[in-house]
């Protein structure tokens, strides 16, 4: 199943997307797409219907993010080792977690906000996972049965906050826009095998980012049990899992993002997001 | 105003102290106390209730987080001098941020979990807020206009896990239980300056941190608009302002606690929280 949010920013409607790609209304069926309804019980409940049965949507609707009220948006970092070594890091021997404030989230294809003073903006493809059970302490042999489906995230970064203030990376990647995510949420046994994916992002049409899920350091379900050491994981949370190489702090010099810039980005299965850089309205 | 909730962890329900410092139950009133009821408006509906017409809460009964649905669990490092000499960190020239997963949130007497193998566990009370208005690049002069109230915080924190392992602070500040949270959300009227309080913890009886906001290197209401520059702070977000010296890391050689241990703290107005630390059911 393909499940998505749409509609105007702030009154998403439930939907699924069916057999011939476009977004049918499950607002009949169900409140919201959200930890409740991500439990295994709830996407059987989902699988049951029949999408043709269901009122179609008008195309070009816009997509919100395909899960509502996110408790927490959890981040891995430098986990493709071609990333690590880009930006200078050293390749990280167990996972690298950190947090985005949950208001950076926005729809897959809204237009991402360009901080006032802001020199440098800069994208992140990631492959992210929703929860769909409490994982606390889980091995990793049965983690991905925690996870209710896969979706894109845009990690966005802005590099002077996060590395070159104070503190800790949060401060640079909890811009409200800051992490586009959808189109879709994808269940785990629609997608396959998310250690088996390619990742793109192209910058103004030019390719910048090419990896595959393949080049993690530590997998989904890894990423699942070692965080479940640390924290509770509950239904709704999102973990995106690291971006590969191609990022602009990588390039020799740097390259970072303006207004008007645009970004384009998918991953195999998950579909794609395209966002445009503008400064925030006075 | 000081708003509780009271009962069994994940059925609270919401009430009010009265003038003789009994509980009483407001869940006639409202649903919940959450960022809808701390909105200037909601917080006003409730100063026009008169609490000794509300029905008695039994003495004893458990609190839980003064706030439900936390979207966001905020932290500032290192924000006392003092405290950052005692870690051996430099002061910081702009409020450090972190978050806590918010599923470490727990009521202000309940048991502390000791992690499977934790041998750092660690204590900081600090001054806590919780957001009653949407704050996005706000100036510092009415920021404190987007704070409904004020309430403890025992930021605990595994010392390995967040220093000795790869990454971030937010792994070893996330665990279940890390967060007790409460008894009291005050609200900024009772309470007076937040820039004025004494902030103090015991362990095993002993005091261990001796401090006071005056020490306060970021005031909360500088805070709040920086931190509203790299997020927008949402009502019912909870920024936690970091602790005062005495912690477990900076006594020589290092303090940690271990099953049995209890930790009693409290702040001038907002009363007191007692932990012991138990370690995780098999």
């Amino acid at each position: 199943m393909k499940l998505v949010r749409h509609g105007a920013a702030g009154s998403e409607k439930p939907g699924i997307v069916d057999a011939n790609g476009r977004v049918r209304d499950l607002s009949g069926t169900i409140r919201d797409i959200d930890g409740e309804t991500l439990s295994p019980e709830g996407l059987d409940r989902l699988r049951a219907i029949d999408p043709a049965t269901l009122p179609l949507v008008p195309e070009g609707v816009r997509l919100g993010v395909p899960v509502a009220r996110v408790g927490n948006l959890v981040c891995i970092g430098l986990n493709y080792t071609d990333h690590a070594e880009e930006t200078n890091a050293p390749i990280p021997s167990q996972p690298i977690i950190f947090n985005k404030h949950t208001g950076a989230l926005s729809g897959p294809n809204d237009d991402v906000i360009l901080p006032p003073g802001s020199t440098k903006l800069d994208w992140e493809v990631e492959l992210a996972f929703v929860m769909g059970r409490t994982a606390w302490h889980v091995d990793e042999a049965d983690a991905l049965s925690y996870v209710a489906g896969y979706t894109i995230l845009n990690d966005l970064s802005e590099r002077e906050y996060q590395l070159e203030w104070e503190g800790q990376w949060s401060k640079g990647k909890s811009y409200p826009t800051f992490a586009p995510c959808g189109p879709w949420l994808v269940t785990g046994d629609e997608l396959g095998d998310p250690q088996q994916l390619d990742l793109w992002l192209d910058l103004n049409e030019q390719r910048e980012q090419t990896g595959t899920t393949t080049r993690m350091i530590f997998t989904c379900a890894h990423i699942v049990s070692y965080a479940s050491r640390f924290m509770k994981l509950e239904p709704g949370d999102i973990i995106t899992t690291g971006t590969p190489p191609g990022v602009g702090l990588g390039r020799k010099p740097p390259v970072f993002m303006k207004a008007g810039d645009t970004m384009r980005l998918g991953i195999t299965g998950l579909g794609e997001q395209q966002q445009t850089v503008r400064p925030r309205a006075a």
